[in-house]
């Protein structure tokens, strides 16, 4: 071996031995960035680095929803001009975020935008160790469909996401209980389907013949009837008087058109409402004024507040105060809330407390190590709809 | 009547008169607005007035798609720390648009987001007087799926869009022609279901009986094979070289995927391929390699280069070599572009030039002062549909 070949050698185990010792960095791109989009990057001890181009900007922060971060997060330029910055532990799941630029609220170009807070809003999904009830799995798929119906009540166009299982082409002689799953306060209708991963987990219950098949709608939670003013982004005060618009929505037009355009099931019990945080308000609202309607209901981090129940003989034209005719008549009052999202567990509690003070049944669930955030969401249905029309 | 009550008459007959002769605002929110926000606004006359709050900010601009202004807008700032500006006369139809604050691109709180220019992208309706043939109406609608496949080539999970007619539950034996209609550079397959409003273009020509009703499916126009980077704005040109791996993923897996899950009619004469911008030109790559699977092409605004057909007479193996033969086979080669948008009328015109000279027939439309946008598309749609499978 010549002197040169010999040095080449060394050369290459050099850098062969150099690239060993380097350290990798454990930061990958989050799932939920767009294609090729390097930023936000995510370590699988749940830091997290955020970046924006932003040369000419005087301040930059980091801003988002529950359990992505305590407090905004004040981003550092670079010589390049994009400001930087680590989350230091995010929760898992799915979390809203933005930038503040100079005072104005900024979507991350590197993200799709889901709706939420009112606008569209960008998301990050931060990974869920051991967990995949949530993701496309090799299954037989259904279908979300868009569809639009004209209301009468609201003078609009309104249009509904309506899942419907597999097999629903194929058996066209078949009929299918219906859940009406309602979204929380800012969102939308796109909410369940985006960002709640609806159908992948009923795609993988109904594989795994843990759920029935069963239709699905989720319809917009905001209603306004002709006359009254638009307040798309109420709050939720706002929304416990808003709620009769909503039911007379529901009952008038939202169920007639939906068993018109889809193989349904009738009767009460083969109907379903369930809803996470506003959505669970209205589901308590709406649902409990109309057991003659539906039999199983779900209330998703709901927030119930104390007033909803102060006494719960009276409330809802006193549906509560024979309780063993109501046990027998609804099937299930099902609560659900993240571990981490402590006010919400306690209006769980409260709620159930009281109703079971009533002598009334129900059952309760907490997510462990989840926020108000869609993670707690998605195994509520994936905990709730094993439970229904059976 | 006491002097008293004369005053008060007088009054009132003062405010009456004062309200008839002030000048009511001619503004009014666009109709793309999310629910209850006032900008922008829309005059009869095409000036659009925009607002953002941005007390902070030192400069902010107005930035929009072709057709919304001829170049950026600054915008001035009030009392309350919201930027203002009107533009002159905007064309009509969608228009993407965004705010510039210090540098960075930032949407419209007040918009819904669309994807465009490889990111969500605010978006304004500028009013079409004397047209609806684009806008929801009291009549049959048809579904638009959301259909989740895994695609081997890409290795990853795609997404489509499938417009499914009225009836088409109802009968559920019937089977229906297909057409694969796809989207511009930097768009995704939401476009044409949310700002193309293909649904409602369809519902509407095939209620009128102008249509056939037939299936739609939209999915990406970007396909990269495992092991290429990922480009998902790439450009026109990145995308002649890429459309090699999209022809793949339509002739192995979208197509089929459709055929095996919708209930399509089988054969070259139910299928029909168009595009618009780029997905015009991918209509031309992929399309003019397979006329033994498909009988119908639409370009819409194609972005088809002079290269493409230098030499008619050996383009695409071929194909245009035998006019006669070539014009007995397709049944349809069908070009549209707004007035407006000169480079895209100069390659229709230059297509069907050279087309013409090689003996092929083909069919052209130019859509009356629109521009490289939407409703351009849309007309384009409405034109087209009507000419398919008969």
């Amino acid at each position: 071996m010549t002197t040169r070949l010999l040095l080449f050698h060394s050369a290459l185990l050099l850098m062969g031995l150099t690239a060993g010792w380097s350290q990798p960095s454990p930061f990958r791109p989050a799932a939920s960035n767009l294609p090729g989009v390097d930023y936000p990057a995510i370590a699988p001890d749940g830091r997290v680095i955020v970046r924006l181009k932003a040369p000419a900007a005087t301040s930059v922060q980091l801003q988002g929803g529950d359990g992505l971060l305590k407090e905004p997060l004040n981003l550092v330029k670079d010589a390049e001009g994009s400001w930087n910055g680590t989350i230091a532990s995010a929760g898992l799941g799915f979390h809203y975020y933005w930038f503040t630029v100079d005072g104005v609220r900024v979507n991350d170009p590197g993200s799709d935008a889901y709706f939420g807070y009112g606008r569209p809003t960008s998301g990050i999904e931060m990974p869920t160790p051991g967990e995949d009830f949530h993701l496309l799995k090799q299954v037989p798929h259904g279908d979300v469909r868009e569809r639009w119906y004209y209301s009468n009540i609201t003078d609009s166009w309104r249009r509904a996401f309506v899942y419907t299982p597999p097999g629903y082409d194929a058996s066209p002689k078949k009929r299918y209980p219906i859940l009406y799953l309602l979204h929380g306060a800012g969102e939308n209708e796109r909410g369940w389907s985006l960002q709640g991963h609806m159908s992948a987990i009923l795609d993988n219950l109904i594989a795994d013949k843990r759920a029935v098949p069963m239709i699905v709608v989720m319809d917009n939670g905001y209603a306004t009837a002709k006359g009254e003013s638009t307040t798309a982004a109420a709050g939720l005060s706002d929304m416990e008087k808003r709620a009769a618009t909503l039911e007379q929505v529901y009952i008038k037009e939202i169920i007639p058109t939906m068993e018109a355009n889809y193989r349904t099931l009738r009767g009460r019990e083969n109907r379903a409402m369930a809803g996470l945080s506003m959505g669970g308000l209205q589901t308590m609202l709406i649902g409990m004024k109309h057991t003659d309607l539906f039999s199983y209901y779900g209330f998703f981090s709901g927030a119930i507040r104390n007033t909803v129940l102060t006494d719960p003989k009276t409330a809802f034209n006193g549906v509560f105060a024979n309780a063993s005719a109501f046990n027998k008549q609804v099937k299930l009052l099902w609560f659900g809330a993240g571990s981490e999202e402590k006010p919400f567990v306690s209006m769980m509690t409260d709620t159930r407390r009281k109703l079971s003070d009533a002598g009334i049944t129900s059952l309760g669930y907490e997510s462990p190590g989840t926020y108000h955030e869609w993670h707690t969401w998605r195994r509520c249905l994936h905990e709730f709809a094993p439970l229904l029309f059976k």
